[in-house]
């Protein structure tokens, strides 16, 4: 598409390059960008290079943070027995809304995916061993809840078969029908698994 | 929802701004922008401070220009006796893409719209006017390609009064079924103003 103005071209390009947003969209938001009032704009990239210039990773669970250690790690109301192993920040933030965990994370940053370049070394696998084998005696769980995908078993297989020698409980979080779906439109895997992975009733 | 970080929630607060886009997406959003290489970041947000703090208007169709003259207005290529009157720089791009138009442009920069605040003096129209009294000998013929939807029709209701006593020829963009539309699908208004505009067979 010919564009009146480089100017215009070189945003629709840098906005385009996000996910899920094409040339079309981009353009959009950058003509809504130039009716509005020019302080919107520079609001929000002064917002956009304060969070990649000031952003933190918490030295202990690796979650995004504004300081050193993240307010889950330092609250003394978290169960620090039981680690949950993620897969990156939006998974901890899904989980901190059930209110049905109160122990620590562990963010991976990605899963192991040999088909995009992303290998152990590359997630924060020694970091969490290291971690597990430093707080031996106050760590008493690890929670794998990584995506049930072929990447997230690939990423849990490694991590047990890395941790499966220290003295601690290792699990994955339940697989099964979700609630309010119907069985009927249940895939034939999951619904396999969750006659397998059967519970007491009570 | 929660987040982990302040900058995280500034960043999000300001992109969820945006048209088109809410808190889940731009979450989204900024969680690529942190993965990915910080260079990134910044080219995108100078791309946009450039955008907003060096965009001109076209001092004589006021489209948007990296220049006091858009390229349009300075061809010589262009035919100059008739100018078409566009909403905004969408429309110019949307016309010059059919490859059917070689005039001149003006944009308004909007439409009549009292619902939004939006009046005639909000918009180009006095810019027109005087435009068209400077090159009397000129120009030959103004369209009107506004938006068939009532705001559009005010607006080109209110430029036709406003111009009908210039020697000039005012047209509007031809109303019907669009190429490739189902009769059958189109709406009884479309319909019936394509038979009172039917043109003759060759």
């Amino acid at each position: 598409m010919e564009y009146p103005s480089k100017l215009i071209e070189e945003a629709v390009n840098q906005i385009s390059r996000l996910p899920g947003i094409g040339k079309k969209t981009a353009l959009r938001l950058v003509l809504h960008l130039i009716k509005e009032n020019e302080q919107n704009t520079y609001a929000l990239t002064e917002a956009l290079n304060n969070l990649r210039s000031k952003i933190k990773f918490c030295k202990s669970c690796f979650n995004i943070s504004d300081t050193e250690v993240c307010t889950i790690c330092a609250s003394h109301r978290r169960e620090r027995s039981i680690v949950c192993v993620v897969e990156d920040t939006k998974d901890v933030m899904a989980i901190e809304n059930t209110a049905q965990y109160t122990g620590l994370y562990h963010v991976l940053g990605g899963v192991i995916s040999p088909i995009n370049g992303i290998g152990p070394g590359d997630l924060k696998i020694e970091h969490l061993i290291s971690r597990l084998n430093h707080n031996q005696s106050e760590i008493k769980e690890v929670i794998l809840a990584l995506s049930p995908t072929m990447e997230g078993d690939t990423t849990a297989f490694y991590i047990n078969k890395r941790i499966k020698d220290l003295p601690l409980k290792v699990s994955v979080i339940a697989r099964g029908v979700p609630v309010g779906g119907d069985l009927e439109y249940a895939d034939e895997i999951t619904l396999g698994r969750s006659i397998l992975g059967r519970t007491l009733f009570n």
